[in-house]
């Protein structure tokens, strides 16, 4: 592993922040898909920064060129590489982060790492920049899936302290899911934007920044998907959960929740409803033994608050070998969960293919 | 993937609860690396059930025998196959479960997912019991890994609504880990094994059962173990843990609580001891960018309430297609938490060994 | 890699000559596959030595105990456990081989890869035995493939300098690879039998060995089956043929003699029979672009001589680092070459069934 | 696997003859290698068409763009993409080959393969053209090979009935590989090159074409690299090498030739060299077990004749169900060999790489 992640559908992920341009190669799309552009172009937008004071003002157009793998506007069958260029990068700022590494970030873990040879400019691959490659790729994804039944969609469940209402696991709408993934700060309770979105904001009055947690269901995954042990669904979604940037948690249906319930709660009882086998509750985020029961599958993610931070931090100095203060330069985003929600929904969309394709 | 995981050091598990054997090939492992079978017996025996009333009755003995890849008490570099027979099962309790399957449990997934072909006894090969040649494999990898340095221990952090002591993730000891990886209630306070013994006890007697988190750490991993993206320490180690039945989630460091910290708060310090680089804190559970920090890798797994439970259930009739009560039959763990402890240590193992080997 | 192989039917193989067993787990195998015990008993004997002069005279009863994934003899989905136990197996003659190496064996090279530290005894995990689990998997596999319409079937296409008559490649009958499939010295013509049975009787005269060149084919794979560069019929067949033990060269089609062709020759020219596309030639052994055409996949594996000779040999001693002779000891097969075929096709069976799943 | 290859270092190909570009992602490469550009430009000229009258006129500059992964001349480790524009591309003369398929192309299988979604244009993704993607894929890892004492250097061993030279191959020496892998018809014996360039022109002015032969050889491999089994050089290269469009066959050392002799022949005596052990001959390719010996890794890799010729041939038409007489456009290679030189060490480099590192 490392940048590359799949089996049957394969994404392999290159770029750094400030280089030339990121990307991804998808190898094992089904062939003949076609490729709703507009709504790869939504997904690209709901990650890409700048829309609003929640989210850093620097500018990226992140229209993806498709440079292999469509032809008239439908996948070929061979590897499909979406390549974005960046543009407006400002290097100058990034000079020090070798010498004095910033806290929460991988400048010091990637100095040890690669030997000093990494590109340290913006992150350079460890940035959340290389969320827009998966985004793409699972905007791809998830297409492919909409025609098989599938729908994937998340929202802010929780910025800090505050929180959104979350899904009622057993019942999920199609509407839902469908206003939730086109949405920039998608949530369910509106007055509970406006909460949040104060969180954001306070923090950023405060030259700091606010974590969240995202949510994300998808439907019509039908019953029998998926394997046992380390083919589970909840194995494979979480090795590609945790491979986004400042994920630090992922739990399927009760959670961490379940761990604090017993068993006659936790269980969800079967019932037949116009021949088919749903459960009354649904706990289990639609998987028993890592195989989808046919409910929806909801899982959430948590995310760290940005670790770029206005205010001084103590740091050391790698040369003198000494403590040292630092200060983040440059404007930077006070949360960066709403732009991880398309992100989210892509590792579900890419997981998915995996397993039903 | 499915029952088979890892690169360097790749494990293939195979078996079923009732069938003639269970075990695990390790496939990579270093040549010339000594075992000490004590110390692999300690672990299965931590894993067995049977040994007092928070679990089940019955007997396992679960010592594995060593079917290749050693000669002479090493490793010869080859595929070590470790089997364990499969004695005392009786199976007469298992007809039903295809026909009404238990909640909780993979039965009704697992037949959709074979076409009923799966063995259903005792859960077939979704049964907790597999995590047997888990322990087995983890106690051979963290042996290897302890000869460079790398200790592995975990407790029960949490039991329903009662919980120990955390970690301190900044500073824990040799000793404290060594004390831990060889109970059977590993705990940080001997107050909360009381309670939480009593927690499961209440479970019992109502017929119920209880969930639960285990609280894993590993000292001793350099700084700079892992690589971005999919190749992180959370996106491996969470692979292989969510592959333990009944984990429904995984948080490194604070976790989900680093979403409700603000960045000023959750950014870890760096600071200077002794010319080595540490943090004052440990939010990042000893991991950014996917890569060791040097300081204690901490993270939680939570453990959902055991299925099998006596009290009456309703479920459904797959063959007459409709609603079904159902009593599981024979005596039953009423937690498996604590017996969960050294699967995950042993995950925690087997991901490190691959990322370090 | 290593000793596992395989991306939707992963095999994992393990065991050492003179260890305690070998075997195979095979895990993603389709469920409800009813096993065929005698066709697998079948196999296992046309691969097992000392049937007649031509092979080495120890026994090996070598009847494979299904540890797990069959029930009532169908498979259950889950991990397919085959265990040999090894008997009779004598390990005195084998104590000098890590000082003074046995040329054309793997003593050498095994010993630096390893340290020293590699069972040594019979080659350990390098011995040709371990084509035994092989056979099993493969054993398993072609049954299944059979119920989807493919037979394989496979002869001893020459031993020294003599040979047998080659497939037709455009016609290739069900009758000849069922024919030749349970044969334990398989050939077209009958007379050619005779002549390599000389050939190796005089190798084994002379305390010599011979090699030989098996030809496989699979006939019913359907048109459209495999993926493009290293995802082809060809890459994918050939890294598991060369793991077999002694392969040194694998072609398909006209393969090197291709090399020798103009392109007006080797094409293939298309035409219809019966609503059907076929080729008039198939040089191109069924395979075009990595993907199957429908026409027979024929392919061809060499295989050196026997490295075990009776007469003396020049090595050298590792400990005194010094030229030094060598008389292996015991008696060996003067050609495995026939005992290859079922291993040959196996690879075929192992590799088919992971492109046609 | 497909179009995605490697472990530790993975290389992903894209891009289709005609589309925008083709290009590579490199998965896993060392951080801080410098990178020689102008060694780069060296083995795309040699691949490139183009050259002198034994390779197809149409021009190609393919100079790469590295897209990521390098900073000021070195690698950063993160993934390494580097992308070729399609220039001067004429797809007019494509249109038919979805209803009369070439024969010995992949029209035919990719159109089965595909649905006939596969973009057909000059062989789309099954063009000979991905083989500059590997070329500069091995171009790469070739530089950081030969920093650790590891040179790979091949010729053209034959061409159809004339053939070169063969390498000694227990006397391989630097120069020869240095002057083999930057000439554009690399071969041991000048005399050899003038006899095969008559049998090139000789095919074109038949308007048909020639196959060959590739030698290859890497010294400076250290013993004792490969593992057992299918993780051996023989398989793991052989998985890369029938990965190269028009490879049917690959052998080691005496190949196919071994399988003619006898053990007493074959077998490979041991001596000391200056306390070095060494072997006399070298029929092993410098392999046993699947692991180097510390000898000249030697191999053969057998191409077809280009399929692409001038004269009539027959295929079928796919609409119409019936026979048809098909004429193939434009000007094509008469002889791809020479060309293929490159894309064979380019193969041994990125499989060795992947062994060593």
């Amino acid at each position: 592993m490392s940048s590359t992640w799949g089996e049957k559908v394969k994404i392999s992920i290159f770029g750094e922040s400030h280089g030339n341009a990121i990307g991804v190669v998808l190898d094992g799309l089904p062939a003949g898909e076609a490729l709703d552009f507009d709504a790869i172009a939504l997904q690209m937008s709901r990650r890409a920064p700048g829309r609003d004071l929640s989210s850093t003002p620097r500018k990226e157009s992140d229209v993806p060129r498709i440079v292999s793998g469509v032809l008239n506007g439908r996948t070929t069958g061979a590897p499909l590489c979406g390549m974005i260029e960046n543009t407006n990068t400002k290097s100058g700022d990034y000079d020090n982060l070798k010498v004095v590494p910033r806290p929460g970030h991988a400048d010091y873990t990637a100095f040890l790492r690669y030997g000093g040879w990494n590109d340290v400019r913006g992150g350079g691959h460890f940035s959340g920049r290389l969320t827009a490659p998966l985004v793409f790729a699972g905007a791809v994804c998830r297409q492919i899936l909409q025609r098989r039944g599938v729908l994937i969609g998340a929202h802010v469940a929780g910025i800090g302290d505050q929180s959104d209402t979350a899904f009622d696991p057993s019942h999920i709408s199609e509407d839902l899911l469908i206003a939730l993934s086109s949405a920039y700060f998608p949530v369910i309770d509106p007055e509970a934007e406006k909460r949040m979105r104060e969180t954001i904001e306070a923090a950023r009055m405060a030259q700091d920044s606010a974590g969240g947690v995202v949510e994300c269901a998808a439907i019509g995954v039908p019953a029998g998907i998926g394997d046992p042990m380390f083919g589970g669904i909840e194995p494979v979604l979480s090795s590609i959960l945790f491979g986004i940037p400042a994920c630090k948690g992922v739990e399927f249906g009760a959670g961490f929740g379940a761990a604090a319930m017993r068993g006659s709660e936790n269980n969800d009882a079967y019932y037949y409803e116009e021949e088919q086998v749903k459960t009354k509750t649904n706990h289990a985020g639609g998987i028993l033994g890592g195989i989808s029961t046919g409910m929806p599958i909801v899982f959430r993610a948590a995310f760290k608050p940005t670790p770029s931070i206005g205010m001084e931090q103590d740091s050391v100095d790698l040369t003198t070998k000494s403590d040292a203060k630092l200060c983040v330069q440059g404007r930077h985003d006070p949360c960066i969960v709403p732009r991880a929600v398309p992100a989210v929904e892509a590792a579900a969309a890419i997981a998915l293919i995996n397993m039903m394709i």
